[in-house]
Order: structure tokens, then C-alpha cells, then sequence
């Protein structure tokens, strides 16, 4: 098992890069909740390839079909499931990885799982086109979280070590055949205090297991994160002061969570994205069939950068993760 | 809910701080497993408060007591209880926060998701004594682990920012009346790779929720972390080569970790822990029964920094999710 | 939630009677099994309408169009989904039942937990044709357990009372516009002792639990069942003897199970089917716009008696059950 | 895994009838809802052994020992925890069946599961004692729906047959020193429509799975259950019809439930009791060590028909599975 999330919301993600379809179901949404369907699109467009010269050329629409859990747009209680056809497929570009693992990706934990029997092509289930479907699910949870007056912004915070000009890193990796990753942060408004249970089932937990759930996230911190590690406790310690009735805190550094649940104040996390595995400089590798070291040049579409396109799928990625305890109250 | 953690190997953690006792059920390891008691008791030690001048002189043996699933110290199928009484407590010290919360602690949070009913004596079920039956399951798990080959070993990477001396920060800090973190680094041998799975359920989400359990983790990083997100991908990616049959990557930037699933490379990761909120130095708070702004010292015993006290409790964390996720496969 | 089964073999079904389309994704069968689609086809028609003078003429192809999870008709390791379309689609049969609910049917309830937004078209999701994706689940568990020696078959036992020729009783309620229901029996054989769990997590928790997702079933029974509340213990204890070298027991009052454990002896279960409530004849019941009593004739196509056609899926509810028990094994 | 229930409502049972103590921690209930201990305690005590000349002359207080989760008997939202202690046990009572296992008891089925590892004596967790532990949880479950007007009485409906006076079977039993079972009913009153889901996670498939928790429990039907298959639909269907505002059914055969849902009806449903597999008359089974066929006699201490204890039992599983099902709303 393995694609599954969730307690109240439950996320069931499937398809391979190149199988027929790739979708998600969610089950758990209350009825009577309508759909906007053109802001839901524009979200999965954020994420969507081909859309700037920093992203793969492969272009497809990602445009869901809806095959049930509407009606006129509208949650009908039932469970919702979308998919994406697959199209534009090109598997012959992942011959010679059917033999020879890619560095950074999966294919050779894969193989030893799946025994030879996954699905190589475009890295299978494990391509980063199975953000889509979460996208989905995450971009149906944010509207519906926002309009509980609960905002999720993520923004690029640096990319190959540049916060100043991130751009620019993707240049000079494309140039090289090289690839880049970065660090996005995430905000979270809106939040009302109580959010969360202590231990294994808190903001931090949760969020953590749904983000981590994006291929290239190798990290995430809360609030001021491996910096607090630095600091002493007086400089650490969010102090309470009344602002009119509300709570508050008068810094942040606890990013809106202490004990696994929520202050009041704004959610804000931080993930590490790194470089896209895929670059077109040969590297070393293994022959499975020659069972000796060998060469590889990774062929096929690939990103740069992944970090812009990544965007959109952390905020899913809370998206889901805090609705699904939010319905737990 | 919010206290149970797995799915093979089902943890339920309960217990407060001054309640008649903590303790914890385990199910699902298998029968005919002997447990060693002395090596889970020195394991608990390690954990154990009043054990070094860093440390609260809270003196409490912790010394499990079995209730169920073990027939002479071996395993029998049944769930496995384990109770510590909670002994020495001194609620009165806490008298104070049950009126004005404790900055940088989970008073706040607490009362408004319990409106009021929450335990607050020593942070009921919120406080870091909550870690001991951590401890416990997590002890077993770890000589579980090991018997099959499988070693974790946590330690200290800094506490206060100082790598070199980090005891020091600590004097320095207990000095001021204040407190400090650290940061917490993990080393996972012997994991056969194969052990994990895509998205949701992989070894980096797993970890992480089951990380996060602990008091004071803010943040979590596997491999190179967010370091990685400041280099190029022909660096990052970590190449494939034959050490005779065995597959291995001469680098180890992904952390043993590929597609949420382990590569036969060491699972390596780091965890920062904030410093101890419980400073003796004045701070402000909130009274909730004044309705306005309040200056609060905490009295009690505490711990200028819990760094070391926690190393054995990211082993622990770290056992549970790796055994829970080895009895998938 | 509602419609998700499973621990280790995650089943999420989804879909409307006139959605787009009714599937299921399978989450958790292990990589390398080959599908025998001719087989799963055959099974999908024992369940399918319009077969036979039995059942609702509406005819579909029930053909499941596998969307990811196979390579080559053998699975990868990635969630295995399966749609079917839904066409032949008749929607304005069903007008009048948004104002008045159905005897007998989900109707009502759905009406109250969905706040009137539920899919009133064909039922629904509450419609029998969702047992066509449990079928599909259920038919390739089914061939796993075979390929492993362990065989599952469900037979009518009685329809309407009658056992000697159960036909008859539907020929009888047919004329009359009338409806029957009836009791099948499921016998499991090949199974090795040693599988299901204590508590709530053995083999009748689970088959129950699963089987009670087909609509219309109203009870089971484990073994001898309710007839063994009415004899004596020395009469019902099934006596342990060694036909060689294996345990079995002389008699299987027990039906396979003790403590939740399989036995090795076949396990066997019986299933109250309560008769189709979509009968011709008038009924009693109630307008919503109205808020007053009201009279309904059911219209649309409907079975006399669904008992024939839910054979396939007692089958299929226990394959998933035990399936999913085995694979904690 | 095994002796854990629920999603919002967390059932975690442990013990052995001969451990240390037995107990049960249940996690998810609100905070701020005070328990009544003495309306707890008689609910135990129609559990607990000796109590009557109908059941085994055991005698144990079964007083529970709350460890966590109540301060001043109020749940303060940490997991509740109570514990009872075993005293009173004669394991060498069950030396023999460590060799030659009960025909009718989980001694083989668990011997094989634990490769001989299974705590035996007294049943280990397979005992009628564990029903203690699910009394706890039912019995504050209990208290809360009452709170919200719900209701929960089981009641003997027959005993070996018998309707009109069942405890005459008992008696006659004894003297023979055999056993008989029975059947138990269960009313719910003051449900509202709408709680449960469709397909598995309906009222039916929840309450079928805690109540075959109960050792013994061999059937289970709702409303008017097997008897709905021998009769028509015109018959079997519940006509709706308003009273005053209130939508109910003229007749009860759904027993409250329709699509998995509540309907505001009474839910009811009946529950086989097999006889209690322990008699004192001689009985054919196996011996391990030896290889062959053996003669066994159960000493110690057993019912000749635990129905009437199971009764609070019946109710307890329902409170569980119905509180955890109204959390979800």
C-alpha cells in the first residue's frame, strides 16, 4: 500500500507516466459544495508542463475528467474521482533505463521492490506527473479551505542557492545540462486556533507525510525551523499578548503550531527541493543485465528545475493535509 | 485522535504528566520474539531525566512495568502494555499556568482545543515525559531491528549552534536562566533496500510524522537535505556502482532514501530541536481570566536543553516507523 | 468516508449509477501477478443485468477498462483503477423519486445525511451497480487466492423460502410485480489455518464487514450460526482428530474460524438477502416538497430478484476480506 | 494487529486472561465530559463473573483503575486508559491444554498463529475475560449517546431455543455438564437519520464488525434479518409516512438502517451466541507432543452459558461502533 491518504479526506492516488490515465479519488468531502472548475483548472495549470521556458516541453492539457462525486458541479457526497488521460507519451525514450537505473530517481529502489515487474516508462508511478491528481485533490481542498476564509500561499524562496534572482540558477543549469533545486515556503492564513491532536497526529506530522509525498522533497522545517536549533529559548519563545479579544504572538518563530496544533497564528513551513535527477550529462551507472558498472545519458523531457512547478503542490499537499484535520473538529 | 501511530505495528501512547501512570500498548509484533530487559532498561536510562547536571534532577526510575503480551519477557502475539507510575510529581508547581500559558509551550493551543478540560499539571499530555512509552515501543523495535542486522544510532550533530563543544552551550545557557536546542543526526544500517513505498507511505513520510511525535522537532531533513537544494544535480545525484554483487552509490546525498523507498544505503537524517521553552528568566503571557496581558515565570524542574535526552527518543521515532514499515514487506 | 476497505489491500470504490462512470482502484497487490482478463470477464458476467430472464433487461457490458496498475496484464506494484462507463442511462425514470423516497431504499437516508445535494439518478452511489467495481476487486482477488489453492464459491441456498427450486419464487413475484429475496452460501476452501486476528480483526470481523457493503444483505451467519445459539456445546464443539499429519475437526460447526483464526477447515458463511425493494405495485410513502403523505410507483427497470446476481458478489466481498488477511500474514 | 477499533473513536484493548491486569485505552473522545464511575461500575458488574448461579463461580471485583485521560473523572481530551488487575487466576488449571487444545476455543487456531508462543492459560487474549476491557470503553461510549438520548438495551431473546423461559435451559445444561448459547437482541432508540456511510463503513458493517469482538458471537442480523429473505418485497418494505413532522416507517424490518444509514428508526438487530465450548463432559482432540488423538477434560472454572453476560457485552460493542460512527458527523 501506498498511495493513500487521509483519516476524514481520503486520497487515493493511481496511475503510471505512460499508463492509460492517471487520477485520484476523494472520499470524505461534505455534499453541496460546488466545484469552481475554472479556478480548480487554473491552479493545475501553475503545475502544468510546457508553460514556460523553464519547465519540459512536454505539453498536455491536464485537464481532469470528472467521473463521479458531482452533480452540476456540486459534491454530491458521493465519492469524487478524476482522471488525466495520458497522451504525448513517447516510451521509447526510456529503453535503455529498463536496464540501467537513473541516478536520483527511483528506478533502481523500484526495481528491487517490484522485482522487474514496474512500470518503468517516464519513472512509472513514481514520475512527478503524479502531482496532477494531487493537485487535484489538493486544489478542490484549497478552495474549499478558502473559503473557510483559510489562504495557502507557497512561493519560491530560493533556487540553487540564489534568493535574489532564482531565475537565473535555472539558466545557467539549463546551459550546462545541468539541474537545480530550491527551497519554497509556504504560508498558511486564516487558520482558527485548535487545529491539530498532540503526538503522532498533529499539523507537523501530517503535513510532513503529505509533503513528503512530492517526488524531490528532501526536507521540511515549521515556523523558524533548523534556525530555532540556533538560538536560545528567551529568543525562541513566541511571547502571548491580548490584540483586542484575539490572542496573539508577538513573533512567529513556533509557525503557528506548538504542541501539533494550531495558535492562530499563520502556518508557515518551509521544503527543500532537490535538483531534478534528470540532466543530460552522462553519468555512471550499473547494467542490471551485465550485472557491471556502465554509462548512462538521460534522454527524454526533463525540467531544469522542477521548483516553479512545485509550487502549486506543496500548497496541495497542505491543502489536504490540513483539511483532512480540519474536519476532524 | 491523535495519540496512536502505524499500521503493522499499532503504538497507542497515553498517560499525562501527573496522571496515575504513562505507558503505551504495542500490537502487532510477532510471538516468539524475547525481549532483553536490561537493554531496554538502558535504553530508557539514556532517555531518563535527573541522569547529568544537563538534565532536570527530576529523579523517577521509569522503569516499565509489563501488563500484557509478554510470557516470560517473550512475546506471545497479544498486544504488549507498559505502564510507568508517575511518582514525585509536584502539581503545585503548575498552579500558575493554568491561568497564564507558558510561551513556546502547548498550554495555549491546549485550552482552547479542550476549552479548559485539559490536563494542565507539567503539561499533561503534551509534556515530554509522554516520550518514555515512546521509549519503550521504540526500544523494542530498535532490539527487534537489530537482531535482524539493523542498527540506529542517534547523536548529537549541535546544540546552540556549537558543534565542536556543544556541552558548553548548554552551561552557558543555564547560567542565563535561559535554554537551548540542537540538532540531532541519525544513522539507520542495515536496511535491506526494498523497504518503503511511493507517496504517501515511504520512508520520509513515515519517519517525519513519526519524528514529529516528540516535543521540540521542528523540522526534519533526510541525506543532504535543504543543503541539496543549494547544489546541482550532477553533484546531488548520487551514482550507481557494483561493490561486487552489491549495488551501491558512492555518495549518499539521498540519504538511503529513493522514491520513499530504501536503497541498501544507510537511512541518514537530521532533526532540529527547538530550545526548551521552560526558561527561568520573566516572560509575557496572556491571563485568560483577566482578559489581558501577564507576566509569567515558570517555576518547576526543567531542563536548560533536552537535546541530549532526546537522541535516544529520535532512535526510538525513528524504530517505530522503520519496523512498522519492514513488517509491510 | 465510506467507500474505502482494507489494510493491506487498500480497495476505494467510487462512482454513481449515472455518472460518467462507476470503478475502483486497488491499492496493495503485490508486483508480477498476471490477470487473467478472460477469467475476470467471465466472473464480471455472472453479475452483470440482462443475463437472463432473472434480472433487469438493462444490458451493459460491465467490461472494466483498466486504467493503471498493469503492464502487459500483470500488475507493476502502482494502484491498479478499473472504470467502467456508464451508457444506457435512463435518468428521468427516476424524477419523481427527488420528491418521494423509495421504500425500502437509500433514498431517505441519503436524502437526510446529503441535505438533499445526494444523486438521486439510479440510486446513486447507493445503487447495486456499484457491486460491479467490488466485482472487479473481488474477481482478481479471487484468482490470486486460486493461483494460491484457496477456492471461493457461493451458491443460492434459498430464494423466497423456497430451496428446492428457488426460480419458481421469482416467476411467482414477477407476475405479481412483486419482489423476492433470498440466502446464499459461501464455502471457502484451501484456506491454511493460522489466518485472521483476535478481537475486532479476525475473519468474521472482516468478512462481515465487507460483505455488508452489498445492498440488500441483512445478515450473516459463520458456520452453524443462529441454529448453534439452539443446541448444546457438547453437540456443537467441533472435536479435533489427525487425518495424517493435518488437524482437522469431524464436524464444521465452527465454519472454518475460532478466535477469529482460520482453521484449515473450509471457512463457511451464509447471507440474508432481503428482497429487491424496487417492486411495480404501488407504495406508501412521503413528498418532501409537499411535507405530507404520498403514493409512489416505482418506475425504471428493476430486478424481481437480485439474489442470482449477488452471488458473484459474496464471492467477490469475501475474496477482498481475505485476501487482505492474508497479506498481513 | 488485532484488538484495535475505530476512526475517530480509537479502541485499543490488551491483556491475557491470566497477565498482569487487562485494560483498554480509548482515545478520541471530546474533552469536558464527566464520567459517571458508579453508573460505569454497574454496568461492569452485569459483565463481571460470580455473580449469579448462572454464571462460572469466579469472583473478581473487576473495578477498573483509570491511569490517564480524566481529571476529576472528566475526560480532559488525552487518551483514557483503564486498567484491571488480574488476581484470583489458576494457571495450572490449564496445564493440559497446552498440549491438547479445546475443541470449540481459539487454543489451535492461536497455537498455529504463534507457533506455539500463545500465552495459554486461561485463553490468553482470546478469553471471555477481554470482554472486561470492551465493557469499559462500551460502558462510557454508553453514558455519552445517553447523554445525547440514545439508548442502547440488549435483552435475551432465547437461550438453547428456549424464548419462554431461558434460564430453565441453563439449568439443564449444568446438570448434564454441557452448555447452551442463545440469542441476544439490541434496540437503539433516539438515533438521528443520517448517521453511517454507504458501502463499508455503513451502521451494519461497523456494529458486525465490534460485535464479533464478542468470543461466541457466531450470526448477526438487522431488523428483520434472515426472515427477510422468505418473504416479499411488498411485505418486507417499510412504508414512510410523516408524524406530525417526523418522517417514520409504519413497519421496522430495515432495522433503522437503509444504505448503510440511519433512518431515525429504532436500530435493532439479534446476535447468535454459540454455547460456551467449555463442558465438563469428556471430549476427542489432539496432542501435539504426541502426535495423535487424545481425550481432554476442561477443568476449571466456566459458564454453563455466558449468554446473559454477554448481553452489557452486545450492548458495549454497539455503543463503540455507533459513538465512533456519530464523531464522524
Amino acid at each position: 500500500m501506498s498511495s493513500t491518504y487521509g483519516k476524514n479526506l481520503k486520497i487515493s492516488i493511481f496511475g503510471q507516466s505512460h499508463s492509460e490515465a492517471i487520477g485520484v479519488t476523494v472520499d470524505g468531502i461534505p455534499a453541496g459544495i460546488r466545484i469552481d472548475m475554472e479556478e480548480l483548472q487554473s491552479f493545475m495549470d501553475r503545475r502544468a508542463p510546457g508553460k514556460s521556458r523553464y519547465s519540459t516541453p512536454r505539453k498536455e492539457g491536464d485537464k481532469p475528467e470528472f467521473l463521479s462525486g458531482l452533480v452540476n458541479d456540486t459534491t454530491c457526497g458521493a465519492p469524487l474521482t478524476a482522471i488525466i488521460r495520458n497522451t504525448n507519451t513517447r516510451s521509447s525514450d526510456y529503453d535503455n533505463i529498463r536496464d540501467i537505473p537513473r541516478p536520483g530517481h527511483a528506478d533502481y529502489t523500484a526495481h528491487v521492490k517490484y522485482g522487474g515487474f514496474e512500470d518503468v516508462s517516464g519513472g512509472g508511478h513514481f514520475s512527478g506527473r503524479l502531482t496532477a491528481p494531487l493537485c487535484i485533490a489538493g486544489g478542490i481542498a484549497k478552495q474549499i479551505l478558502s473559503s473557510q476564509g483559510i489562504e495557502i500561499s507557497a512561493f519560491i524562496k530560493e533556487i540553487g542557492g540564489n534568493s535574489s534572482d532564482p531565475f537565473m540558477a535555472i539558466d545557467q543549469a539549463r546551459e550546462k545540462g545541468d539541474s537545480v533545486g530550491g527551497i519554497i515556503e509556504c504560508v498558511v492564513t486564516g487558520l482558527p486556533a485548535g487545529v491539530g491532536n498532540p503526538m503522532f497526529d498533529g499539523v507537523e506530522n501530517n503535513v510532513a507525510k503529505a509533503v513528503f509525498s512530492i517526488p524531490a522533497v528532501k526536507g521540511i522545517e515549521f515556523g523558524r525551523g533548523f534556525d530555532a536549533a540556533r538560538i536560545c529559548g528567551s529568543e525562541n519563545n513566541d511571547e502571548f499578548y491580548f490584540d483586542g479579544d484575539k490572542v496573539k504572538t508577538r513573533t512567529n518563530n513556533h509557525g503557528g503550531i506548538l504542541g501539533g496544533i494550531t495558535s492562530g497564528m499563520p502556518v508557515v513551513f518551509r521544503v527543500a527541493i532537490k535538483p531534478t535527477p534528470s540532466i543530460s550529462i552522462e553519468q555512471n551507472s550499473i547494467s542490471y543485465s551485465k550485472g557491471e558498472n556502465a554509462k548512462l545519458a538521460v534522454r527524454g523531457r526533463h525540467d531544469p528545475c522542477i521548483v516553479p512547478r512545485a509550487v502549486p503542490c506543496v500548497e496541495a499537499a497542505a491543502a489536504i493535509a490540513l483539511y483532512d484535520l480540519i474536519l476532524d473538529n
